[in-house]
């Protein structure tokens, strides 16, 4: 199988995911990777269920918005992956969700703080929130403005160690190696969030106690460190 | 197939969607279509469970209440049906739940604002609540009664871009161009409750930020206006 | 197929339900049916899983206690049943369950409130909790006990139009005209409670509203009264 | 089939469990088994996916860590599971989860205490949590502090009749006389917090009641001691 048909395939199936891990429901989300020559993402057309979903339904995007292959219209959300594509050099996938508990946070627009060491093997710290976009940034392009603030929002951190974003009253982007890692990221942070939340409720009216900084990296570095023993070599 | 029959396909199915996407238990909800004409309405028949219906089973009903075609009895709810296919020429499709989340608000007799881009795409500004019918309207001729409340409450708002209400005390009704529209309505609703419930209490004791304005519309419009680039053309 | 026969077939289906509908997980509930001369009731043998279970392994024990036929133990419940029938001659079925929102109430000691027609629909008015047994109740018998508090909550309420109560620090315990109408009466119990949950968070501080006394009526008269006309008939 | 054969394939089972009963998504949680002569334990292959293994995936490892039998690494847990077995001899099988409910209460470092009989059915008293680890510990072997923590909160408890422990910040631990006794008590532990949190909601402000002792030894003695009478003999 060539390069792009089985980035395709793992693109297709990544979506598929989406509903099958519940988060996404109707067509509410998207999962894309981009190829090892960082020239086409393939994307999940738009509008399109996902339980209908084949390889060859797959678009496959230039930089510049172009449709390199495919006869269906991409996701609308193309130009925000992009933008991450070209700020992040180091991922290869990412997803989009509208799942209910990390969305929900989003709505809230309050970051989801590390309270956990299921938070800690995925997340290294907490979940930042975008700022809101302004109403020129709307009109001049909605789907770009809001790459670029997910860009502005992570400058400082490193997106390979914290591979997700709540945008503010919308919901999260995740991101990966590969389309496949950024669904795995999405899975967590969904679990995560509703953890959070039950979290959050138990601890009213105060707030939870932060993880300890030295757990929460031990646990990351266990799974993602130099010397990390979690998982098959 | 002829009309009839293809509209009895599709009401069917939308009502096996009822139990499939979670949105009624037993048999506490129903979908109904109505014919191009607009003679008749296509509806569940009361009281029988959602994995034994077939199209056969499908009730036609005259805007009188006459039973046109079909042995069963249709649903005790199909008087408000035909008063919003009456009020609101431009539907196609209702869909009338008991989901858990959405109730919750009914319940409460709270509205639903738009917290969120997931709530925009799909209803443009809050959902509505009824006014609680009165014991003469009760008595006088309830379900009725429940289609008129529904259509006062919606007065100078547009039910295209509002497919939804919620009756005080009793559940959602959602609409749409045709019954599986209407269907798809009803489950985003459903999730945007969930959303709005838990965005709700992580919010507290102040109330969640509703979505700017202009958020709002972008995402409704890139969906259902004019310019609409959401989805395949 | 004998009366017997027959009843055992359909109580293992209901005990099967409890796992279907999320009632009861590993082998926590029981679903029971009294054969028509009430001389024997069908009941969930202890301890077995549903999936396994079959209507050979439901066992049949007479009022006091013996087994009539069968070669496993019947469920540690079975006292608790036989008081229930023997002081409401109407009902046909008991299912008993620690379905979690249900059981939510019974441990808060709480009564679910008539909040929506959803609840009219099954319950004509609220859930009921017994109030705490002695230690010397507990001693003497325990199960028994149990029955004995559910009948005394129960007096001067109609056990026909209110299937339900709550046992306190316990669970629910339903019943129904048969065994498999007892069974939906504890997955419209388990309903109930969730939005009845969801309900109380949306209003607090204040408590919710109770739902008019006249919709709860005709609610319920619409389904139950003697001119229904919900179901087929 | 041999004893470690055997001993492989219901720690395999148990593990898949992990994923079926919804208490682990991804790769987040383990079982293990310990052999009759208390020689080798059977667990978890780390990282890897449970709709993938089989019984020879499972790694039999010593109480040094050495590797017995199997070709992938074991879960990095292993050194916990260990020091749990030789601190309890009572117990021959260990569930580690991350289920959302019982992890939200590990996170916000609170207990849960008894409120009803589904909790006391399973456990005779509050699930306790342990203290949080300190740098030096988690430095020096995390894993192994882990389990040391663990010990070291059960002391002057009866592990055989509270088989579930909370760690701080972290998720339980549970266990029973097999592998799969300790993932019923993971099963039953996630649904009495799911409980128990929304007992709390309910209560608030005030505290729940927590369950009569007499009631939790009561439901306690018929299913777990000397003279029990619920299940099968």
């Amino acid at each position: 199988m060539s390069t792009l048909a089985s980035l395709r395939a793992e693109v297709c199936e990544a979506n598929r995911g989406l509903a099958r891990y519940g988060l996404a429901c109707l067509t509410w989300g998207n999962v894309s990777g981009i190829s090892p020559d960082r020239e086409v993402v393939a994307i999940k057309p738009s509008g399109v269920p996902y339980d209908r979903l084949t390889p060859a339904d797959i678009v496959l995007v230039a930089a510049d918005g172009r449709v390199v292959e495919g006869s269906l219209r991409p996701s609308s959300d193309t130009p925000t992956h992009w933008i991450l594509y070209q700020a992040f050099p180091s991922i290869g996938g990412i997803t989009h969700t509208h799942s209910p508990y990390a969305t929900m946070f989003a709505q809230a627009r309050r970051e989801i703080h590390c309270l956990g060491t299921t938070h800690a093997d995925h997340f290294h710290g907490s979940i930042p929130v975008t700022r809101q976009l302004t109403p020129a940034e709307v009109e001049a392009g909605y789907e770009e403005a809001t790459g670029h603030a997910i860009v502005e929002r992570l400058r400082g951190l490193n997106p390979a160690a914290l591979p997700a974003v709540l945008v503010a009253g919308h919901a999260p982007f995740c991101w990966g190696c590969s389309a496949s890692e950024s669904l795995k990221n999405a899975i967590a942070l969904e679990t995560v969030a509703l953890m959070a939340y039950g979290t959050a409720m138990l601890a009213e009216p105060a707030k939870p106690t932060t993880l300890e900084p030295y757990i929460l990296t031990k646990h990351h570095e266990r799974k993602h460190g130099p010397s990390a023993y979690y998982g098959q070599s």
